[in-house]
């Protein structure tokens, strides 16, 4: 019927012709990719040394191996909170080093990704910002590692080829982090997570590959079933939103677990993981 | 930042402040719903005795309790194989009774509902019929269990008020079924399964959920994955489509499964149910 | 960038290497395809002979050549008004001959095909319908003139092959009509009108192409910007919906015009023809 | 049946609320908003002198008023053409001084601003940097004419708020260009041209709006009846791909006009425009 046929892939450095073995790299001893399984929790924002020393400290004992942190927020609204910038780093960088644990943020502007990357283990690239070349570019100029996330309407051919862009520019150690696509339906749930993109990406290329179901699904209640799935589909990693008091977050808080929440999520990952003979 | 309030649901008898129990029924001794996963194998289409016999003992074997084979074929276009048609539904009657197994057979036209219904034990409302409301009202007042499949747009609300009519035309016995929906990209797969679909209608509706990943992808690479993730994400059933020879099957050979595929898939699910708790 | 090549197009009758010259047909004196432009107006539900009587009048004395009409409502809830069935049928029988105005209506069910055929000059089926089969089949054998909606998440060769299937089972006079498609956005309209089928219809296939505003919008305050445009894009039809009161309509009221709105559209309308052309 | 009602609009400075009157401005002359229809063509890139100056003498000689060019190009791969930089803007602007023809060109990153808005009368922020908020500050704080393209899966309210980062931080001669959402269907246009979006934009916002059916359609048979369709949903402006030779493009040959091509399309939208009461 649909007569179609796709002559040859659009990418290259991304793709398993080129790079036969999965892409596996160490930050602070947590291995990423491979067998390996990894999960990133903390808050949507950086709010206060303590809201994210209290984060950081829960997700590290319940077992997450990376913690997130958003300095520079890209928020729909101008009047939105916008992030604590260059202090939200600083408390990145003293409680990475503090608790050891590898740490993530996003960076908007290709102005500030040098920076960036003095304080935070891995650079993110937002959805809004998966197509922004000159950020790309220097993120890719940097050869720090980066997680890269889907844009909304990306389709995996485009998504690989923004991987492309940091590949080519000189990062090797690239994170692919599905996060949901624009939904059928807006009433019950934020965004559609695309879990086949998950078989798919795996089949396409060497990069490991992490799913969010926070942003994925919007709503707290759905994202630990989501997280089950996104593992359960083969996912690298999967990457959560955790804040000591959601109902007060400066941002995300209908999408944020509980540590409480987060714990016994992580005690299902684990079967999960073990049930597919995943390491977590 | 999205002003907007949902006042009500649309939905009645199918949701759960309606009925607060889950809707649990049993069909040949097999329990749909409840803590039990039940999964369903089978052709695309009927072809003929010896394809049916063959990949109904094969499916059985591996653990299948549900038996799917279409006789009335949606095809898209007038060209295409339409299916056995009553030849079918009596292939279906023989192996279901001649295996003591469940059988499940799409109808499109309300004439056929009660011809149908004297066939197979679980009528199914096909994606492209799910709004076609003189079909539903006609299953409705068979009150035969049906199995509904969600429209490639439809909107949780729409798909819940399409089972409303079931639900309101006298059938109780009704299974929802995920099966993909209008995909972002269709360069790697033929759907985008919605997996959110599957906890949010655990939250609203009491009704079990089943999850098609031969559908939800188009590719059999991609099915296993999906069959596990969609257990992971709390569906009571998984639906896939198995040929003995799925290269010259006389429809959707492409997302069917080979009876060893299908095996290895079974014994996939079984630990990913007991790593959450489910039977299967 | 995108590798992909569409072989060949699985449509044949439809399409305009298989006819070269567009389809043209008359009824009651009305010329449909060609250089014709025709308008359609007329409530969603005919309610009563009053309000039939009263909207057919208004709309044929602003120029509209086809009245419609429902009698059979596909409505998403089961609890909503389903039409007034064969009364209603009758009523639009009245009318039409009364009034000299050609009749469309909604067939739903294959069975009511013959009835509806007795009572309206052209059948429609409706966006929800547009895959079902058995009505399609059915419509198609009984030669009437039917006009096809597409499907809100329907691809254009979905949609031709639908046309297909009336074609290959004995039906010539097809009209095809874009009714706005699933949208990114349903904040402001309740679909998304998509023009950009109608130059792609008009350079596939030799059928008429209608374009409906009422639905493709949801909202009456844009329906008459929506028509102009569905005009200037190339329709060689607008079909619309007209009720003496839209706030007590018992369907679609909020896209409904008042026959004062129906007539000053009518006038741009026919500016918009003259400018490109056409006759109206 | 939707119960759902949006109880604020989450913008304001864009909002008809606010400010009652259109914006209305003049540049080199020539006005954009009010009654005024513009029309903006040329090149997807600038290639060479030769042929940015043979194309802007080609589309003023037609009736456009705004020549468009691109010197930093977003491209999806990192292997395409990236646009001659620098060079290209110092090419724009000597042949926007030499014929006085506005000229508009994309700024993707917002270290560039302040040297683009040396080169150029309008800076355009494309579609895949929508919500790029970084840029989108810096281009508010030059205080530059801006063209601000929607996203392709951005809702109204997303498109209006990226419009109002642009108002808030302090450039108020801001156009809105609608250029096609992701598809439902790739087979025959690269997008889908959201025409209802151009009358919803008038009704809730003052701002120019602007319909691009290059990009909506990608593909140059559709491009002339799309901006036909654009100017009659309400446009203020349609802005188009024109190359001497489209055949040798470096970008979006598919979807450029020749010049001869985009002379008989001025004529035509001269009789809509004309049609609808607009001055052209």
């Amino acid at each position: 019927m649909e007569s179609v046929v796709q002559i040859s892939r659009p990418f290259k450095l991304a793709s398993r012709e080129f790079r036969k073995v999965d892409t596996v790299f160490t930050l602070k001893g947590v291995t990423i990719g491979g067998n390996q399984c990894v999960i990133t929790g903390g808050p949507c924002s950086v709010e206060s040394r303590e809201q994210i020393f209290e984060t950081a400290r829960a997700v590290q004992a319940s077992g997450a191996k990376i913690l997130r942190g958003g300095a520079y927020k890209p928020r729909t609204s101008p009047y939105a909170f916008q992030g604590l910038g260059k202090e939200g780093l600083e408390l990145l960088k003293e409680v990475g080093d503090a608790l050891n644990i590898v740490t993530v943020s996003e960076v908007m502007d290709p102005a500030d990704v040098s920076l960036v990357t003095e304080y935070v283990d891995i650079l993110q690239i937002g959805a809004r910002n998966m197509q922004n070349y000159p950020l790309l570019i220097a993120a890719g100029r940097s050869g720090h590692p980066t997680l890269l996330k889907r844009g909304p309407s990306a389709t995996i051919d485009e998504f690989l080829l923004a991987a492309e862009y940091l590949l080519h520019h000189g990062t090797e150690r690239v994170i692919l982090c599905e996060r949901g696509v624009h939904p059928i339906d807006r009433t019950y749930t934020r965004n559609t997570l695309d879990l086949n993109s998950v078989p798919v990406l795996k089949y396409l290329t060497h990069l490991p590959v992490f799913v969010d179901p926070a942003h994925g699904t919007g709503v707290t209640r759905y994202v630990s079933a989501m997280a089950r799935a996104g593992l359960a589909a083969g996912a690298d990693g999967i990457m959560v939103e955790v804040h000591p008091n959601p109902k007060e977050a400066l941002s995300d808080g209908a999408q944020s677990q509980t540590p409480a929440q987060f714990d016994e999520m992580m005690q299902e990952l684990r079967k999960v993981a073990q049930a597919i003979g995943r390491d977590l």
